[in-house]
């Protein structure tokens, strides 16, 4: 029996073009990740590391992303370039493009390495929350398309709430639909999950991310223990005001582990 | 009457090679803003902004930086390169590199963008803290020498708290020395002025900064009305493990407008 590819999988697949080495892919975007206009941009974050991860080059285990979203990433093909531009001892660092009809549209710089056993502490507890199966999924209406691959339970901060709030705070519960085990690329998009914390403040409005960045706090053992559980997000924007607006993002498995960390700088209009 | 130049304008002096849009410069780093081995991380970020700022096509008011450190930066002449890689109606991205003997030393990327006014609001109010001048400045003793290139009075987390804390936050005003008008370059070097917020935890360890991030909330005019006064800074680890860490520090001016916020991750031993 032949299963269809997980739509994530199938989102993510990069054909190799030339040698393996070269680091050049051919990709498209996909229905299951459509935003209002073009992709999501956890996607094409999530597609940005899987370059890197995909070259033959690759050492280490991811440590940080930083995405910048250049110009609109238009429904249809795209060429992406994964280069090493530096490997030393214990850290790698990479450059990715991502180019549509020649003009680049997104820029990222990844930065792999070695992890060893140090002292480990927190300053960003995961809050006391009700489970995710007690609490209410995302409504059969939602504003784009990606949510459908997303299993999302709010905890407070939701679409319903989007009168004008006092804080743009969201606390969330979040999943793939259908379920996936987790994994770095996946991790970069579910980072990505939440919406601008604009609409908490005002209401919607025209926004788009600018500039994305996720640390890795976890390896690839201590991810793949999560499985297709679900994680627990919370954000919130730090300042808003002429255009722009900052929001951060944590990321917890069920048992209070941080897994990522993600910042981004945001346009916003009125 | 010639005046020597500010030392901070001194190490950020890139001459131009070839024609002025090539983006090419030939620097070199300063004891001003020698750190244990090299220079000090701030400083080599403000210059990959300033590479940028130099270019002949940098349009609009600087919005985002990311640095990668992508190996150390050795004493001595290096060579910057800045690149515009796509300028749209209102943002403008650049990729900047600085090279040591032919191999790269850092990477990173900035965003330019037109701000316009909008509705403006904070979720990260400045603290309240005596004034500047009533706080001791920095012992005469230094364990750095690019220390003495800013005065720096802690509020709380200095550096005499170096017994292991129960949290990692150190919150300060800081300013250039000698006093210095304040400038985007030079708010990127005060971004990364806080000591790594493992030496809080664990005491003094080997630490060294792998990404940077700062995201700039104000324009040109409100940064020039700080002129050389105090700015008010508050650092904090986010979560600890596996030989990294991450720490978020917002900077403010006196009247408690955020100025920036900046993300890092840092490599730690121990």
């Amino acid at each position: 029996m032949t299963q269809a590819a997980h739509v994530f999988d199938d989102a993510l697949a990069l054909t190799v073009l030339g040698a393996a080495g070269e680091g050049r892919y051919a990709g498209r975007t996909t229905p299951a990740y459509a935003n209002m206009v073009g992709p999501f941009g956890g996607i094409t974050a999530a597609i940005m590391l899987q370059a890197a991860l995909q070259h033959p080059a690759w050492a280490g285990e991811p440590l940080a992303l930083t995405v910048n979203f250049a110009g609109p990433v238009a429904d249809g093909p795209f060429a992406v370039s994964a280069v090493p531009t530096r490997t030393n001892r214990s850290t790698q660092h990479w450059s990715v493009q991502l180019t549509q009809a020649g003009q680049v549209a997104t820029t990222a710089s990844a930065v792999f390495g070695t992890r060893r056993d140090t002292w480990t502490g927190s300053e960003t507890p995961a809050p006391g929350v009700p489970p995710a199966p007690t609490l209410a999924p995302l409504p059969e209406q939602v504003p784009v398309d990606w949510l459908r691959s997303y299993d999302i339970r709010f905890v407070d901060g939701g679409f319903s709430e989007r009168e004008v709030a006092d804080d743009s705070v969201t606390t969330m519960w979040l999943r793939d639909e259908p379920p996936r085990p987790l994994d770095f690329p996946s991790l970069v998009a579910r980072c990505d999950a939440f919406f601008p914390r604009i609409f908490l403040r005002r209401g919607p409005v025209a926004a788009g991310t600018v500039t994305f960045t996720v640390y890795f706090h976890v390896g690839a053992e201590q991810l793949a223990a999560v499985g297709s559980s679900y994680v627990l997000g919370r954000a919130q924007g730090l300042n808003f005001g002429r255009s722009f607006f900052d929001q951060s993002a944590v990321l917890w498995d069920e048992a209070g582990d941080v897994l990522a960390t993600s910042h981004q700088l945001v346009y916003f209009k009125g």
